[in-house]
């Protein structure tokens, strides 16, 4: 069977995670590595592919990649304000596309590429690891039988010990990164309350605190959902902790507590009691899916609409954060 | 070594409660009831002084129990709008005072009550358990040394079988509670907020939804403190959930997590390391306190001016929540 | 349909909790009770029929009982010396019978129970809860597939404050119970050892303390088991904890925790990882299942032979520990 | 102030993990390596002293590194049958001894050792991570004032992935080893036994299971204490799970459990009540400690004469493998 072929656009450290992840995968290999910074192409091929003597080629400048080596599909591991540019590109050349979330960080770019990826009859994935994890999908199981009832509240958080170590870094740059800590960890959270929800928000409210860095480090969110349902999210950038979340989501007839990422699962049924073995299936995981969508026999789970999704909540979320009022998310 | 002599001022469930618990202590004494229904009264007298062999007086009306029983404080666990009346009336008598929370229900009661007291000099004590157990203590301890650092972000939920279990009692008329959900459980939280990150809110945004009860049962709160640190607050009355709840103050040297009544604990250090083995010191409870005020021995941790802070906090929570907009809380 | 008529020969505290157990089941009905002492009757009635206006007969002797009414099965809760007797005569009067834990306390009386039961025609069921939860029933299937591999190693303790809280009741009187802590909690861990690992033990070693009691309070036992697994138990009643206990079983291609009453699951796969999702499938109650025997539409997941395999362990564990030797366990 | 001068003697995996936690200790400093095997060397100075560029000579004999370097102390860090001719040789040298557990495999060897130490007015410390830890301190200092009353059961366990992951090295060569599981992960179990119960085994019973393999991989282990305290043992070579261990000290005031290294802590009550915040103090770290008795300002926790017991333990236990009998343990 063929294999699919993959390049890595953007070579950084979460890069060098997913290159670690496509490893393992029968009828999956990384042909193709691309950074503008040597460095980052030098470590990608000692730690990822000199252990298995391979020497796929590299690539200062992604459209020479994508003009020169024969790809299924590109993963884009890049700065956020890049995405847009790479993604469509690599859609032009009719590439498959495995994006690191946020997907794009304006509604006009989310919108275009949905039209590109439409046109190309590529598919666009969104590469939030929640989406892809069997807790997120059992949960929208759940929603989808009604086994959670109506959904009434949503509420999770963030913390972490971002201000220092991302500074200086792209992350705290709002040219590249599109925005700070509720960009970056946080999207994750608010992407998840969205589709653990699958509840669209109508008004957003949100104040943010720079606390003296060029990006957002602390944001407090507030959704209010179609149905009348509240969201809260507090993203915390200056915590001591190296990492803390989660999300709550709670039913009429059934509440759920999870991860931002899944990997971890509470559910309560609606006598009140403790699920004890909740039926997780497994899925496929996010590497996995993506080549099986190359190869024609999967859908995404998280596919561009949920790019756009968060672009709608984010334009919101800046726009209250800069005027103190609430904004109305405007319309798929 | 005289027994501190206290009335009870409203018997029901929680009465009960308070009952048991001031039981055991040395130099206490329920030595009168007053509740308007006498099925409350008899199951009072049955459950906790019928074990006892001991039988105290009985009342309809408390000002007749205030007129009648040598007292030296009362315990007023009734609707929340009463609490007021029935507080001043008791420091007219001259006695002092254990209000269940809220305190009050308007900022002009709360200033009053606080007047009367000290007119009065007589301890009033707000008897929100948190404010009561050694974790509170303890956390407030470790920020007014400083060791948590500024405090950044609170955030904390609290999500109850609420809906369904109070239809019906006074708790969902709006005459006698003042609020739903939010000033009934959500009051712990929202008192919490403040008195664990010692910070004053200077603008709050919230939105309610009643899901068709007379009182709000979904509450999402934003709270601006000021010093920059933003809060939110997740009241969720409508979750399967009997109970559950958190808080967590994040601070730039620390973050704690604990239930709004306190009893458990989480601590990070700097570096963002669980601390082990806080070192929390016993604390005397929320009835001890009260009778060593009453001893002259001791001073309550709740004085009335947090009854204060929370009215000014719920009166600008309520207007934001009834205007979508962002509310200034009033000045002390 | 008709409903299974059961008649409780003792009605003590255990009793009790039997009887609100066998309340819900549709298609059962406790119809008689029978206890020596009135007192205990009379709370049974109180506490379980009153509310629901029921009066069954009452009996001191149960062979009136036996007699008198027309039964489907009896349950037996009574000092243990007494359950052998109180069973024949049952199935002598063609009555299923539910017997608690030891089923007996000789290695003849069990042998002998088995053969009436088999001339009667009628169920013995031993009420070990463990062996009527889902996790048992989950791990007993995990080893009949062999996802467990071979089992080498099978380790539990039970720590229960029991010294002090059963003083003068029957279960320290050898006549009546059989034996101590060891053959009242204990019984439930020695069980699951057996139960859980499906293997025999050959040879048994036991060390007991009575610290000053009539019966053994401390025991300390090892098995060696056919295949030369090996396994250690350790009951203590004298602990000042209420109840705390575990087993675990180890073998070859993965492992297994749980209580000692099922409730609760650990396992780890042959790779060492925490089985995140274990496909536990619900199982009919205890008491369901005694119905759904007397009905002929189930069998008992714990049949007698597991009150003889009890026996013969504990008359070994017995015997090794008056002599301080390896006591070899005579074959079923 | 002047350093102490310490050289290692052995230099594989656990050896490099001393060398990292010798690193930060100020007055500390590993100035000499030693080891037959030129890799261990290499790697060592690659990974501990490269990063600080340092070059500290090495040798391939320990008794040249005594003879030609200045050192304070020694780390013997070698396999367990070489502990005592190292580690007399050192002491004959004048040198402090920190040993790797266990102290040395034979009863003759440990009172030699201890003569030897006394003579030579140098310390021999056992290097039992739970010696030196916060919680085996404070669980003596419980022991010391009575605030256990008298323990009455010790019981533990210890699984691990063992007889695959060092099948073919020196541990499972008894020559070297001296025994098999359970002189290795197991003599932290079965020391703790002893350290958290500060009681004398009389008698030991033991079963063990080569399972194939050249040295013992199931060990069960019941000990009879003088007091009549009986505790229980199961130690697992060939569990699935990576690592998994617990000690439990039940005394007739409370009981605690920990691992057996340290690192956690649960204690009950009296009353049976879980204590929340046990006052644990710090206390230096094993190497720290180390370093402080070289300097002579303290003492070390784990005196030879654990050792000593372990070795008189561990005499009997393999005794009762043998012989499959009870067997006395000699007097210290």
């Amino acid at each position: 069977m063929k294999s699919a072929r993959i390049g890595m656009i953007g070579c950084g450290s979460m890069s060098r995670y997913h290159g670690k992840m496509f490893g393992p995968i029968t009828g999956a290999r990384v042909v193709a590595l691309c950074d503008p910074n040597q460095q980052n192409l030098d470590r990608y091929q000692r730690e990822i592919f000199d252990p298995l003597d391979q020497h796929p080629p590299q690539f200062a400048d992604y459209r020479e990649m994508l003009a020169k080596v024969d790809l299924d599909g590109v993963m884009i591991v890049t700065p956020h304000t890049q995405h847009f540019e790479q993604a469509s590109a690599a859609l032009a050349a009719g590439r498959h596309v495995l994006v690191e979330k946020p997907m794009v960080v304006t509604v006009e770019h989310a919108r275009k590429l949905i039209a590109h990826a439409k046109r190309a009859k590529r598919v666009v994935s969104v590469a939030f690891p929640g989406s892809f994890a069997e807790e997120f999908a059992y949960i929208r199981g759940l929603l989808g039988r009604g086994e959670l009832g109506e959904v009434v509240a949503v509420q999770g958080f963030v913390a972490q010990r971002w201000l220092t170590t991302t500074r200086g870094a792209w992350r705290q740059d709002p040219k590249l990164s599109g925005g700070g800590f509720a960009y970056d960890s946080g999207a994750h959270l608010l992407h998840a309350m969205l589709f653990l929800s699958d509840l669209r928000p109508t008004e957003v409210f949100a104040w943010t605190n720079h606390r003296g860095a060029p990006v957002d480090i602390l944001t407090a969110v507030m959704m209010r959902f179609a149905n009348g349902a509240l969201g809260t999210a507090n993203c915390c950038g200056e915590d001591v902790r190296g990492w803390d979340e989660s999300i709550t989501v709670s039913g009429t007839k059934g509440t759920v507590r999870t991860s931002i990422h899944g990997n971890r699962l509470e559910q309560w049924d609606a006598q009140g009691k403790l699920v004890r073995y909740p039926r997780v299936e497994p899925v496929p995981s996010l590497h996995q899916n993506f080549v099986d969508c190359i190869l024609g026999r999967a859908q995404t789970p998280c596919p561009p609409v949920w790019g756009l999704r968060q672009a709608l909540l984010m334009e919101a979320l800046y726009e209250s954060a800069s005027t103190s009022k609430v904004v109305k998310v405007r319309p798929e």
